[in-house]
Formats: structure tokens, C-alpha cells, sequence
């Protein structure tokens, strides 16, 4: 006995999620059939609406859902810093974190020859343009510390460094809480590299 | 800077589904929302379609797009033996081993004093009832091997006797290729009482 066609494609479906494998596309599908009527339609009804609501901010490419996003019409915020990010959600993971009051600017990835993706599939001339206009004092770049984010970080400093003062790369090095004997080498080096004073 | 609305509803949504946490689902809502619009859609539609048109099998209670299901309609398959489980999923899971070519009866839940699940409330009656009238020569109880599995085992071994020749429990004990050191006291005491001859 095969799996009923509408069961067959919505565990296909769930299959293309990020992190969720065949068995917990079955597990979640089989759920959303046996849970009440209403939450499986609140669930579409939820993706339906975050799809037609939520757009890339005008300005910084970040998740709004007006033309400009809350950050980019805040006076409050030091619009002098700029922060470069490969990710819309990697602004939600700073802001939650209060460490940076300043603006950001979304790439909406990072280079890799790879997977073929060259600056002009990226948020770069946007960026470019907006460091030529604005008056930004600094340019924080805070893409992923992996190849791509690295030879994206390289990218923009040669791209930017005669628009802008001050350029810098967030902190790589050992995550706190963690256990020496269980960094790998790369972050060890990093973290040897960009070893602080203790002195006063 | 609060995360957008649609964007919080949907992260909501998504973690209701099992052994979906906050982090899951935060990273699930992403991608939804970085993933081509189709692919979205295609999800919400599944959802709904599945839901509008997978049933209850009008027999067994397992999962359908008929009134009756593929396995209650199949002439082929042995209608003497009634494998009864708690969940629809369970069908789908036995079919896929292969094991088992006799009915099934789905009885949506196990009883749970503790989560108010009583008898009444699971498709008793109407294994009761198709047990009074049907000729089944066995029925095996493939009930979970939880504490509640179990006592509806014996809840359903009560109440069948009279009507049945034959009722039996699927095996408990070791799992197959699991080391012996691992395996808990429970399971090993199952092992131990449900102990087979290996004398020719």
C-alpha cells in the first residue's frame, strides 16, 4: 500500500526545508494531518501571509514589511556605522542581541565562484552606492566567518576603502564557553592572530 | 527592532509542529521567506490539499483519499487477521516492512487515565464491533510498547477474548543490532521473560 498522493506531496515538500530529512518530513506531515483541522490551515494561512507581507527594505535589503524597515527609518539609531551582512536574518540575530545601534546593509549572500555567485548577483553596487552617499564614518563588514564571507569581507575593503575612513571585520576567534581542546585549528590560528593585551 | 509580524506568526505557527523549537522554527521561517515564492506556496498548498483531502478510512480509521481504503478494499489481502495499532501512521509503517498482509484497525490514540483518554474516546466500539462481525481468526495488538500501549493491550485482551480465538502481542525486547550494554532494564527484562528455544 503506497502513501495517499496529497500525503506524498505535502511530505515532499516539507523535504525541502532546510535540516529536515525524509523522516521528519513524514513525522511533520503526519502531524499536521492528526492535529485539529484549524492549526495545519493556520500553518499555510501563515506562509501564504508572511510571503505576501514581508519584502526587502528598500534601503538595507533587510525583512520589512513596509517599503522601509523600522531600523532604516529610525532617527534614533547612529547612522554614521554601517554594518554588512550576508543574511536578512543576521540582522534579527544582532539586533536581538543589543550589541549595534547603528545601520545595516544586506548582500543577500556571499561571493563564491563556486555556486557562481559573483558580486553583480549580490547587494554590491547597492552598497557602493550608498557609502558614496552617505556620510558613514565605519564600515563594520560582519559576513559569516567562512571562505565565502572571507572573500566577501576581502571584496569590500578593496571595493570601499577609498570611499570611507574606517573599515573593520567583526572578531574571529574562540566562541566564549567553549573548551580549547575542542577548537579546531583555523579558529585556534585566528584567535592566536588576533590575540588581545591584558596589560594595563 | 522587533522582528515583522507575519514573519513572528509564522514562527509561531511552525513551532507547534513536533520537535520543531524556537531555533528550528526561526530558521524554518527564513527560509520560507529566502526560498523562490513557488516553493512556498507549493508548501501552503500541500498543506491545505492534504488536509482537504485525506479522510479517515471509513473501516479501519487509517489514513485514505476514499471513503475506504486502498488495504480494507484489496481482495488479495488476508481478512482473517486484524492488526490493531494506535496511529495511522503505524499502517503506513507496517505496509512499508512488508511483514503483514492481513486488516488493520487504527484506534487514533491509546488509553491515557493520566491524559483523560478513557476507551470511549478511541475506536473501540467499532473494533468491537468489527471484530462481533467479522472472522477474524487472530487479532495481534501492535500497540506502542509504552505504558499506555500496553494497558490498552490488556484493556483490548479483556474485552476481545470471548469473541476471538486467538489474540497476540507483537515482541518486545531487543532491538536488532543494539549492544546488550545499552539496553535498559526494562527491555532487558522483557527480553529475559520473553525468551525463545534455540534447541532443534
Amino acid at each position: 500500500m503506497r502513501l495517499p498522493y496529497p500525503l506524498t506531496k505535502l511530505i515532499d515538500e516539507l523535504v525541502k526545508l532546510p535540516s529536515i530529512g525524509n523522516k521528519s518530513a513524514r513525522r511533520l506531515a503526519f502531524s499536521l494531518l492528526l492535529q485539529p483541522e484549524k492549526s495545519a490551515y493556520d500553518l499555510a494561512e501563515a506562509i501564504i501571509q508572511a510571503r505576501k507581507n514581508i519584502r526587502s527594505c528598500q534601503t538595507c535589503f533587510g525583512f520589512s514589511e513596509y517599503e522601509v524597515c523600522e531600523v532604516c527609518k529610525d532617527e534614533k539609531r547612529n547612522r554614521e556605522i554601517l554594518c554588512v551582512v550576508e543574511d536578512p536574518k543576521n540582522v534579527f540575530t544582532i539586533e536581538s542581541s543589543g550589541v549595534f545601534q547603528g545601520m545595516y546593509h544586506v548582500l543577500e549572500g556571499a561571493i563564491s565562484p563556486i555556486q557562481g555567485i559573483s558580486p553583480d548577483k549580490l547587494r554590491v553596487k547597492e552598497l557602493q552606492q550608498r557609502v558614496k552617499a552617505g556620510q558613514f564614518s565605519e564600515i563594520i563588514i560582519a559576513t559569516n566567518s567562512t571562505l565565502e564571507g572571507e572573500a566577501t569581507a576581502h571584496y569590500l575593503t578593496d571595493l570601499l576603502q577609498e570611499l570611507v575612513e574606517k573599515i573593520t571585520r567583526i572578531a574571529m576567534g574562540m566562541p566564549i564557553g567553549s573548551d580549547l581542546e575542542f577548537t579546531d585549528i583555523n579558529t585556534l590560528e585566528r584567535s592566536f592572530e588576533g590575540r588581545t593585551s591584558l596589560n594595563r
